[in-house]
């Protein structure tokens, strides 16, 4: 599927697109919205690929960075978005955090503002504490994951992703398997598939899947193999270390055989199902080798490449009516 | 208070204003000097709140934040003043550093000097170890904080807060209230401000007062209701984690019971007294929240502000000779 | 010695001069390609020194130092360097690692390649890792120090400081002392030397000494005052602290009474003879201080000048092939 099925100049009527001063969810956001960001997200996928990568749009942009749990890629992902714009970027690490020193989070945001940054990117353990941020400062806010809560640019490069390998997101059978109790990365990812008129399927531990998840438009299995059947996607959720042991699994190879994606499972989706995960990978606990390295059916390593070109859009699209962009002023 | 009061432009008489290489301390500042490096900030006070902030001035410059002692946010205030003026900054924290692996500091100033760093910005947590490190290297040396010796830009964003909200500084009684003995903030505080005709009075725990204190040219107070009889500025320093509990003070209840600022205890100062605090602050231990927030008498948040404004002007005014601006080299 | 004996121009015959993809080694590289490099620094050096010092060649070059293993001074160079050049350049450090979590090593490196990077610096604690990611990304990738392998920029800073100093490399006497066994910097300088025809002895404590050292074409001594007879170059190895104690040496004081370098022993050199040290110095253990510091003799801080120098010619020279520089691609 080509860029140009997806034209951004064709659709773009301004701030009528995408009039949200924040991206701290994907929850809220209209459908033809979060399209919108697919859309205007593709335009950077060739631009990364070429020799000079750099646009200057955010030139005399502020973008802090503030990460208040650990990431990698997150956070080189969000920092090479920002740098390839030409943002002045600039990281704000967990282990220097004020709030060591006993500050609250609000008046970490206040001091943020007040060095007026032009848009900051947050990570925190805590559900809604990015929202507690949005509300205190005067400038766009980009939720890069909180708590269980959410983590929208991961659905958004998920769902861009699909859009390419399978032509479209409406209409194809995903499963999510794994913690989707605790999973940002699970609860964005339904929101957004079902709001494109995917069909979700979720499937993991009864222990590790939230009570209501019906009410979020897909259905819920126990069982991976049933899951699998026909499925177009699988996407898979990283095990986090600390459930891996004790309350909420009996032991990560007991897990594995239950739910872990092997060439034998995948055998039950469609032929050309893709395969997915947000990445770091636990081989061999939520996935095999085999898997996740399968040539044509693996979409891991795609994923993060749409990361940057997602997190790209993203901090152009809410910066622009601060920049004063014709029709987002 | 408009910027045009401070016009740079009028009183700019090239390097004549700011003889100095380095900016080690207040201490041996002129009061001309001090009121210069003001006027010199006033300009980017507005330039950081417009759309595009950077100003290419400080292409080419290397800036070297070698912080030996955490911070957060005036390693951020540093960062984020260098890279709003173009200049390439590079961070070097306390974690990464070669002292750890037996180094002298010398040995370290030796190295980022023979990289050809343009300005160096040093944190220390000893007193004197930035004066050391200036006579070492080529290039200017800005003091971020060392022990319990200075603060520069500190008390230089706390004299321009003070100028724009009071009209000025001269005869101001300013209250300096806290664990003054060990605080690099109150240090430069009572220099700059003493220097610049206010009237400066310090009040905390007699554990936590210098023994000389009335050489500086200030007033000893114990008792701090005593002290803010007709202040125009109250200036709260924050307690460190280290002394709260043990040898210097009882507890924090009856630190705050005796020495937190308190909307009763705000209400002995003038009726428009600003109340300041260099952050992060202890709620409810220095200061109550109520009294943080209070619109229009908290200037906290302004601060910051002008902490950014300050820095980006000290970095500007160090670097001039170097890069050759008319009439400073 | 004037940097225009070196003339780029003069030999620059487009991609024939440097052939390679990756930096990985002094290995594998010819005598001329070495020199060309060096030759390509020389460029720098001045640039370095002058008031402006940025070049934009690597504008739209993302430079990804990925380092698994601490360091200060080799990071600050590489993150210099690439600034200096106008590369974006984004640090992945230790503490922020996904191999944290488990990532194999690969996975990283798929990762890093999939955010488009253009160039990966790496430092990594075990032996041949870089050559391991080398492998597995499409951009070059530059060994910034792999286990007790190779650390090829280290190599060639020394190798121009050798040559500015002494005005050639071949024919001088270069002594190497110390930890030879576990040394990386060791390891690349035997090699650069050899194959700049240097001759080159090696010394320490048997314990500390490869089994085959002969192979690598220098002459090996046990015995410092009869290695230092006739040296043009001493350069001294640091004792890295896990060595200090135990296994390796009996202590730290009977070290530097048998491989210490003293004013005394230094005398047995030849009267001009040059002291190198990689650096950071234990000082009173692999050398006394009055030597470090000894006018016109130590090399040690142009050790660090020419580092940087050397980094900008190796990112520039890496990437002309997919920046498209004429007689590159």
């Amino acid at each position: 599927m080509s860029a140009s099925d997806h034209s951004p100049a064709a659709v773009l009527p301004g701030r009528v697109a995408f009039p949200h001063r924040h991206l701290t969810g994907i929850g809220g956001l209209q459908p033809h919205e979060i399209t919108f960001l697919l859309d205007e997200s593709e335009q950077w996928i060739e631009a990364n690929r070429a020799r000079a990568k750099n646009d200057r749009r955010l030139d005399g942009v502020t973008q802090i960075n503030a990460f208040f749990e650990n990431s990698t890629r997150t956070l080189l992902s969000f920092e090479i978005a920002g740098k390839r714009l030409g943002a002045d970027v600039v990281n704000m690490g967990v282990g220097q955090s004020s709030v060591k020193k006993g500050e609250t989070l609000i008046d970490t945001a206040v001091t943020l503002n007040a060095m007026r940054a032009d848009v900051i990117v947050i990570r925190h353990g805590s559900s809604g504490a990015v929202q507690l941020i949005a509300d205190k400062v005067d400038c766009p806010v980009l939720n890069a994951g909180d708590g269980s809560h959410e983590h929208p640019t991961q659905a958004l490069l998920d769902a861009l992703t699909i859009r390419r390998r399978r032509g479209s997101i409406a209409g194809q059978r995903v499963v999510i398997c794994g913690d989707v109790l605790h999973s940002r990365v699970a609860r964005s990812n339904m929101l957004a598939l079902a709001s494109l008129a995917a069909e979700v399927r979720v499937v993991g531990p009864s222990t590790l899947m939230p009570a209501a998840v019906e009410q979020m438009a897909v259905t819920r299995f126990t069982d991976f193999d049933a899951a699998l059947d026909g499925a177009d996607v699988v996407m898979m959720l990283r095990l986090q270390n600390e459930r891996m042991s004790g309350a909420f699994i009996p032991s990560t190879r007991e897990y594995h055989r239950r739910y872990g994606l092997t060439p034998e499972r995948l055998a039950l989706a469609k032929p050309d199902a893709l395969v997915m995960h947000p990445g770091p990978m636990n081989r061999g606990v939520e996935i095999t080798s085999s898997v996740a390295d399968m040539p044509g059916r693996s979409a891991i390593t795609e994923q993060v490449e749409m990361g940057v070109a997602v997190r790209m859009a993203c901090l152009d699209v809410l910066t622009r009516r601060a920049r004063g962009v014709e029709g987002w002023a």
